[in-house]
């Protein structure tokens, strides 16, 4: 996705070859604009799929399931990192670890939003380990759903995370594929 | 705003004369099109402010300060819970107690994105005691930035959240108001 690719060359902070940052435009202040570009983006890809409901993860995930939901006209859900007091019916969990924070948490979502009847299309902003998106294929998997696939808006395909995916069987589209970076420099796979 | 409260009555699960769950349409799995509903309603309401940026808190708050930056066309930002590794440059924060989950956590925003040219409306799902919306509120205060407002999506008007917001002089606007509930009863704040 062109403008998308031209605003993380524009804006995103390479820190490290595995740390970029996109906080003024995507996941903290987020470009409402090109969100919904992105979604509308995610509609395009997966036009030919009666998808029911769109899943992501809290929070940096939410804005771009939102407008993925807007394109596709459906509900979205987003998984919990942590039990809450007041989600206190049945749900679906999986453990995932988080490399940015050093931290295992657990997902959840309850089990009143998915079942055997809806085609789920996963969402969330990055795809580098896999760790978190492994853990919402676990979860759709667990409810009897069909995952018709999963949408990156940024990928580190240097990472492992969209081998361990597809090893699950998994389409995985990413509307930016970083194939190497650096500080002040970056380079996109080639489509 | 009478399509939610009509959508509180029919969906909403009354836990106890506090606790209200609404995570089947507005805060685990979504109804897109009424969070842009809600949006457009906050847009319609702060019409005649030039607002610059929306403001809320992850992770309840996203899907309805983007849905609010849609509609005024301007990007919006979600405070964060917690300093991530890759936060790392000057933040504005305050600490917030959460009932709900019984913990004291710091909400913080990149100074970069927040400041005196800045005319802020903050927007959250649900104002109660209003812990997590005074902490906004003294993020907005100490940017420089000019406060038009804050809008919510449900008030617990028998809460302290209100009025501890408006000894602060800030101007509150909730599309639901609830004067009291217990379980299978809930009653609406006339306007």
């Amino acid at each position: 996705m062109k403008v998308l690719e031209d605003r993380i060359r524009q804006e995103g902070l390479i820190l490290s070859h595995t740390v970029l940052k996109v906080d003024s435009f995507l996941n903290h202040q987020v470009d409402t604009q090109l969100a919904l570009e992105i979604g509308r983006e995610f509609g395009r890809i997966f036009v030919d799929q009666p998808i029911t409901k769109v899943l992501t993860i809290e929070a940096s995930g939410i804005q771009f399931a939102m407008a993925t939901g807007i394109a596709l006209n459906v509900p979205f859900i987003y998984a919990k990192k942590k039990k809450a007091i007041t989600l206190s019916e049945q749900v679906y969990s999986a453990p995932v670890h988080s490399f940015t924070r050093q931290e295992t948490y657990q997902v959840s979502i309850s089990q009143k939003y998915l079942g055997p009847n809806d085609k789920v299309l996963i969402v969330d902003d990055f795809l580098a380990t896999g760790a978190a998106l492994v853990g919402l294929v676990d979860i759709v998997k667990e409810s009897g759903a069909e995952l018709v696939g999963v949408g990156c808006v940024i990928e580190k395909s240097f990472q492992e995370g969209r081998g361990l995916l597809e090893d699950k069987g998994v389409k995985v589209h990413s509307l930016a594929r970083i194939s190497s970076m650096s500080p002040g420099e970056i380079h996109f796979v080639e489509e």
